[in-house]
Parts: C-alpha cells; sequence; structure tokens
C-alpha cells in the first residue's frame, strides 16, 4: 500500500455561527486547500461527515452540497456517519482509497449545526445514535450514557468527582490558548465541582457544549506530499466497534472498540503507547477522556483518574491530551470533530501550535468516539 | 490493486414489513452469507446505506446496529449516505478496501424502511436530498424534480408520455418475472397514460413505490473468491458527482453525473456500452431510465424514449433494462437499492435468474442516482 500524509488543514472557530454547515466546512476547506497550497481542482474526491444534518438543517446528500458550495461540483463525493465519529470515519475511508492507488489527493472533512436549534430538541436528535427500540424510550440520552460508564468506573476503580473535574480544569486551560475554541477562559476544580448535576455524578462542566463548527484536512499520496513543505505521514487508521445496546456490554468500566481499534492502529504503525508524545481523544464528557486514556494505553486500566489529577494529560505534562481543549472547551461540533483533532495533531507536529504547543512532538494519536461507544476510530501520525 | 469478486448476494422482499430497518438488513445478510458460504465471524468489516433512518425510525448510527444485530458487533462498520445511491456507495468504498488488502471479506449493504410513516411525511424526507435553502422551501419534491427533466427531455427530443409509458410497461413486466418484487403484475399503457398525474407530465404510474427493504452482497479478494463456486469479478466501480441545484446545471435532459461515471467505469475495465449484456438502472421515475440509458451510452442522446417504445430494453431485446422489475416494479427501499441492484446482476451473470434470466449475459452494468442528479455511481460486472 502507498503511504498517505496530510498537506492541508483548517477549522472553524467553534460555537454559534449564523452560516449553514456547508457554509462553514466551506471556510474550513478552503483554510486547508490554501494551507497545502493547492487549487480546489486539484482536489480528487471529497469525503464528508455530517450527523444531524437532516434534523437540524433538513438536508441529507451533504456530499455533493459540501462539492457544490467549495466550486468543484464534479468529483466524486460521499457522506460518512457513524456518530460523532464520522469525519474520522471519512478519514480513514480517504486513506485507503489514496493507499489503494485511486487518487492522489482527497479532501476530508466535516461539519455540523446545531445551535439553530434548542438544545432539547439537540439532546434528543444526539440520542438518535443509541438504540431507537430498547434505549430511546426509556430516556436515555447521552449525559446518562456516560453518567452509567463514570459510575461503573468510580465503583470499580474509585475514581472521583474531583479527578473528572480536574480533565475538564486542563481542558479549558488547553483551550485558554487556541483562537479556535468555543471556551477561552480557565476554570476551577471547585467551579466543576459546584455546577449542577446533568446526570448525577456528571455536572454541566463534565459535558461538552453544543458546538457549530467546520474542518477539513488534506490528504495526499507520497509522491505528492513530498513536494509540500511538512507532510505529516498517516502510520495508521482503525476502526473497530462494539455492541450497539449499552446493556449488551460486559463491563461499562472500560470500552472494548477503543482498545481493539487502539491495538489495530498500534500494530499497524509498529508502535506503542509509550511511542505516542501527544493525544486528542474524545472527551465528550471528562469520565470519557479517563476511560480513553486507559484503553489506547497510555495508563493502565483505573489510573486515569489518577493520572489527571496529576497532572500527567496536561500540557508539559508526561503525555499531554487534548492540547486544543478538546471537545470539553474547543467545541464539539459532531460531524467535524474527527478531522479536527487530526487537524491539531498536524499543527503540533509541525511545531506551529504556538503557545499551546507539545515540545518536541514527533508521533501524534487521534481517538474519535461514536454513539454508546459503539464506534471507535484511532489514527497515528508521524513527522518526517 | 487486488482483484475484487462478489461471492454471495440476499435481497428481502421489497414492500410493507412491520420490521426495523436493521432487522430487513439482518434477513439479507443472512442470506447472502449463506449464499457465499461463509459464517458470520468471516466478515472483516461491515459497509451499510441508509438514508432517512433518522426521521423513520429516529435512528442514526445504523453501521454498529446492523452489525449487533448480525452477532458481529466488533468489525469496523461506517454508514454511508449519498440519498438513493447509498449501498452503491457503500459498494464501491468497499471494494477499494479490498483492493488495497486491508481486507479480504466485506459485508455491504443497506436497508430502509419508510412504510411506517405517512406518504405526505416520506416525501418531505426524500426532499432532504435536495438543497434546504434553494430548493427546499420553493416545495420542490422528487417527482417535481423529475417532471422538470421530463419536460426539458420532451421539448429537446420530441419524448413523448407513451414512451414513458413503455418503461413502466416493461418494468412490470420484468418485476411480474421476480418473486421479490413489490409489484408483481403486469401493467397497460392505457394503464399508465390515464392514471392520475402526480407531477404533470408524471402520472402515477411513471413513479417507483415507497418500499421497505433490505439488501446485502459479499464481496471477496481473488483468493477467497476463487474457492467459491460462480464469483463474479467487480470490473469496475466509479462515482462522479453534479451541482447539488438544479437551477446551477445547463440541461436538464441530460444527468452529467452519469455520464462522468459512466465513462470513468468504463475505462477501469477497458469496456464500452456495446460490451454491456445486462443493465440495473435507476428507475425512479420512467423519465429516469430514459435519460440513464442514454447516459450510459446504450442509445444516442434522445434516442432513449423510441428505444424503449421498441422494446430494446425489454428482456429478450437488445440491451435488457432492470430484468429485476427496476425500482419502478421490484420497489425503492432507498438505502438498499443500490445493493439490490448489484444482487440481481450477479444472479444473471451466474445464470441464476429464473424466468427473467437474459440468455448467456457475460457482462453487467450497475447504475444508481442520488438526489437531484447529484450523485451517481457505476459499476460494471463479470464472469469467469
Amino acid at each position: 500500500m502507498r503511504r498517505v500524509a496530510v498537506i492541508g488543514v483548517g477549522v472553524t472557530k467553534f460555537g454559534l455561527h449564523d452560516r449553514t454547515s456547508a457554509e462553514l466546512f466551506a471556510d474550513a476547506a478552503g483554510d486547508a486547500l490554501s494551507d497545502a497550497g493547492i487549487s480546489p481542482r486539484a482536489v480528487q474526491a471529497l469525503y464528508y461527515g455530517n450527523v444531524v444534518g437532516s434534523e437540524t438543517e433538513h438536508q441529507l446528500h451533504t456530499g455533493p452540497q459540501a462539492a457544490s458550495v467549495l466550486g468543484i461540483p464534479s468529483v466524486p463525493t460521499t457522506r460518512f456517519e457513524t456518530a460523532c465519529a464520522s469525519s474520522h470515519a471519512a478519514f480513514r475511508h480517504a486513506v485507503m482509497e489514496i493507499a489503494a492507488g485511486v487518487s492522489d489527493v482527497i479532501l476530508v472533512g466535516g461539519a455540523e449545526r446545531v445551535l439553530n436549534v434548542s438544545t432539547a430538541e439537540s439532546t434528543e436528535y444526539f440520542a438518535y445514535a443509541s438504540d431507537a427500540v430498547w434505549e430511546q424510550p426509556l430516556g436515555l440520552t447521552f449525559p446518562g450514557v456516560f453518567a452509567l460508564i463514570a459510575r461503573a468506573h468510580m465503583e470499580k476503580y474509585g475514581t472521583t468527582e474531583a479527578q473528572m473535574a480536574a480533565v475538564a480544569v486542563k481542558n479549558h486551560r488547553h483551550g485558554a490558548l487556541n483562537p479556535k475554541a468555543q471556551f477561552q477562559k480557565q476554570i476551577t476544580i471547585d467551579q466543576v465541582l459546584r455546577s449542577a448535576y446533568v446526570a448525577d455524578p456528571l455536572k454541566l462542566f463534565d459535558c461538552c457544549p453544543f458546538s457549530d463548527g467546520g474542518a477539513a484536512v488534506v490528504l495526499a499520496s507520497e509522491e505528492v506530499a513530498r513536494r509540500h513543505r511538512k507532510p505529516v505521514w498517516v502510520l495508521a487508521s482503525a476502526a473497530a466497534s462494539d455492541w450497539m445496546l449499552l446493556g449488551d456490554k460486559r463491563d461499562l468500566s472500560r470500552v472494548p472498540a477503543t482498545e481493539r481499534a487502539a491495538a489495530a492502529a498500534y500494530r499497524q504503525a509498529g508502535l506503542g503507547p509509550t511511542d505516542v508524545d501527544v493525544v486528542e481523544l474524545h472527551d465528550c464528557f471528562t469520565i470519557a477522556e479517563i476511560v480513553a486514556t486507559e484503553g489506547l494505553g497510555l495508563f493502565e486500566p483505573g489510573a486515569g483518574g489518577r493520572a489527571a489529577e496529576k497532572g500527567l494529560t496536561s500540557l508539559g505534562g508526561e503525555v499531554p491530551v487534548n492540547p486544543s481543549g478538546g471537545l470539553k472547551a474547543k467545541g464539539h461540533p459532531i460531524g467535524a470533530t474527527g478531522a479536527a483533532q487530526i487537524a491539531e495533531i498536524v499543527t503540533q507536529l509541525r511545531g506551529e501550535a504556538g503557545p499551546r504547543q507539545v515540545d518536541g512532538a514527533r508521533t501524534g494519536l487521534t481517538h474519535t468516539l461514536g454513539g454508546n461507544t459503539a464506534t471507535v476510530l484511532v489514527s497515528l501520525f508521524g513527522r518526517d
């Protein structure tokens, strides 16, 4: 298989926008193409992630719409939907198209618009990623899903609400260094602990926000990438799934799909967790970050909460996690999230992350989770 | 790139079902796996097409759900959505994964459930595949889109309502030979011409029905496929797009995305239109079949209506089109349609289509269209 590199990245500011998701994507894609130094006409395919567009914008078939808005209407284009992991899934499939020798330059990205509807509506639409027959009728929405995961983790490992709060405080500290982040304001452990319960034990500041935004990355074959100033190589991209229903999972304190996808990605790259210098992972709730750091092998099962509390995952720590601010502070426009995480890791490996730069980062990892932990994608990146 | 074959196919009966789309897919997938003679555990990835599940079933994230229902929850799974072409898009991407050497056995398919909601609701949801800002507010739904296409074709080429009716009559005649078809009843030109106008010049019998159903195919690398009794080889699989908005298209009497995708597919396979023995194409409306036969190069632009009237596209004619009955008579469960077309062509090339068999068929083509003609996929198949 051919090597694949990322040669351009672009991300909108995340937060409230009075624009369609197609327009948000066009902004991010324009930045990614200009970062790559190529014309839109060099793009041979468009891989696009979008999740609840049919609900919030009454818009399906978002692939050709995104291509039209970019003025490249004739390229093959596909919409990918794996809940919150959609644009990471798009990325993985695009890597395969280049690896297979079908194309040399692919634009990958995603966008989402949800702040044009009420929080009650978006909460309901997001819940469509859980099972409609067995789970939604119970009133199970995502804060509830992750509250159950948090309870299981607390019960099994003694993880505390203060440890979860440490994740929120750290990601807000990082987000304050990111001009594209939705929240650029530091918070304290006390503020997190005193915020209102959303789904016990998760409080408001344990939860990422609803966000609008777009993100894009330009992928290229080795031959094209060699002409770029700073190609970042895709060392691995792997996906795994798990039972759709929470009730079918044996142990809610772990995410088997993360463990499987990580094992596959490490195997593809010939690397292990200790080789990773910087991580962008799926912290839709603070507990999700703790469980992900364990599933990725950065810490032993049960040690993620203490690691966060000790600052091991902070900028300057042993393995900085979510230097962008993560979903928690940077925001979570769900169709854009996977591509935005990749954009951050590429920026880090280029050494261009400014005040949030992880010194000397050579190997990076992105991790994105969809639904009730039923979809996970993990990719690894390296620089020359 | 490695060669890829289809080694198993399965399709549910199309029509009204009191089952979820995941259950319908499980039925089709079970049949496809048993046709392939492999266990579900041999499947390394699941590629899944579904379109309006979030509206009609409140279900997103349908990939892992389909995998769970099949009892193979850990395989990587992705939902693809390119409007009515969704499972054909899933198929094309799966071909690339095997060609790239990532996997050897992939299950591809799709399902849709729409008959649990009213016709007004499904008409609205289908319209989400057109542009939400510029087209939907005009009240433009798909019968209207294809009525405009029909008017343009009639104006430019003198195509008649009787010629369109000939497509409906032919596809119902074929559908009467297909035990899985939603309509297994012949109709007459007169019945079509006297049916009520839905969107002038299209009448009720010019339109395909709303349908529930599922379809699946098993793809394999050459090494695996060689162990199968009758592998059908994927000679090409290509996609193209076009402007999202009808108003941006120069000539509604043609579908540039069909012409581009067909040209790419013929080039990949080293074949031309005269090499094709049997075709399953996207006849969501009778005019869509006429325009598609022209775009695929089976007839000159403008000659499709006369060809249908002369019986050139009937079983026993020059190039049989839609021996399954097509979307018109077999039905159109949108997420399943692309995979169902492939299943029919595979059945034809194996010589196992019974009373609707195209004698001596060696090369087959499938064509699937999404939205306002903004997405088209074309694949070519051959037997040993």
